[in-house]
């Protein structure tokens, strides 16, 4: 496999072509951004834990019947993905209330919610990705209603494993995002990456926040617990 | 029926009781406000339209099936209701992109929608009735899930029966928002108003805004407006 051009930047990752036309290289930086990229720093080995993070968990969700664009990890900082087309909505899950759905509804962080709460945010930079629902998203012709089906089932799906995997880590899982996009054959799969740049991840006993907030909010020990992130998931996998 | 304590005052409409407790007057002022109260203004015969053109909209509904709150006009601007508690949830019907949305995801205004397009606002001043989707709704309390069905299908029949009566009058019906009360024994039923100053309507020919856009973005002829509105649903109803 050889690395190419590269395809695309975003804020915390690159994309990288390679010889197969069908798979990607992406390469996890350390740059950290918050609120819409207004906020903007760097936190010493992201990268890595988010690379060796997302890694583990896309494997344990993939021996669990769900279908990632995961291939292999290449080094600390890169793994080898299969090429999709990524959906341009951010489906969101909550178990409790915080961040924007806290602030937009007025309510307290850290409410359990007695359903599943899902958001479906339009990923557009200049829109500073904006809260819409299922019919904004057939209008922008996004997703028909048909996928959006089938991808707030994969999602719920994907919450009802990560829950437990984050509650043997002693981990409250109070929300998180992810991305699907689309193979060559219109199968939806998850893609991007799961860590604690795009999960809410409490510590059960201390309600420590183990996850961005605590660089979105200035709380320290941002590096720290990304890493304890990754020693506790090596713990519970056995890797 | 005699008028008593004025139970509440909303930003274009006063609640009183009567002395029948299943009851209320609803007067209609010429107050206007925008962008959640941060433009204030009057609009001259604003009250007096309204009540007039909300009369006629909701004996039509009613006509057709449609269970709503009004009961009968008492004078030139008020009329008695069917004391419901309001769901606090504002209904909003776009059949074209227009206003919020069109912002929200940042495409033109007056874009025929291939789908129908529900959106749901909490009801919160101080929050800006922020758009919010059902699992927010269910996590607030403000309705089930169940009742958000019985809700929608109620407002796309509204939809339905609204666009074929503007049609008539040469109107676009762009979007419109209601607001739904449950009466004593939990009937959901159509309440506030429909009006100039809950609906988008453009003229089919010029594309003039005959609706609250004409206040809000101060395009002059504001009465005129709501008068023309009325001219033309009393001529097409035979009234």
């Amino acid at each position: 496999m050889t690395k190419g051009a590269m395809l695309y930047e975003g804020k915390a990752k690159q994309v990288f072509a390679t010889d197969n036309p069908e798979q990607v290289v992406v390469r996890f930086k350390d740059d950290a951004t918050a609120f819409n990229a207004q906020k903007r720093g760097n936190v010493d080995l992201k990268g890595e834990m988010n690379n060796a993070i997302t890694t583990l968990i896309f494997e344990y969700l993939n021996e669990r019947g769900i279908q990632t664009h995961f291939i292999k990890k290449l080094d600390e900082r890169e793994q080898l993905v299969v090429k999709v087309d990524i959906i341009p909505l951010e489906m969101v899950v909550r178990n409790y209330s915080a961040g924007s759905m806290a602030q937009r509804l007025g309510v307290e962080e850290g409410i359990k919610s007695p359903v599943t709460i899902f958001d479906i945010c339009y990923k557009k930079d200049e829109l500073g990705d904006p809260l819409i629902n299922d019919h904004h998203a057939v209008f922008l012709g996004a997703a028909t209603y048909e996928e959006l089906k089938d991808m707030y089932t994969l999602t719920a799906r994907i919450n009802e494993i990560l829950i437990e995997l984050f509650d043997k880590m002693n981990i409250i899982l109070v929300d998180f995002k992810i991305e699907l996009g689309k193979t060559a054959d219109g199968t939806i799969i998850l893609a991007d990456e799961i860590s604690p740049d795009t999960c809410r991840l409490w510590d059960k006993d201390t309600m420590k926040k183990l996850d961005k907030d605590r660089f979105r909010r200035d709380l320290g020990e941002v590096t720290e617990a990304y890493v304890e992130i990754y020693e506790r998931l090596k713990k519970v996998l056995d890797k």
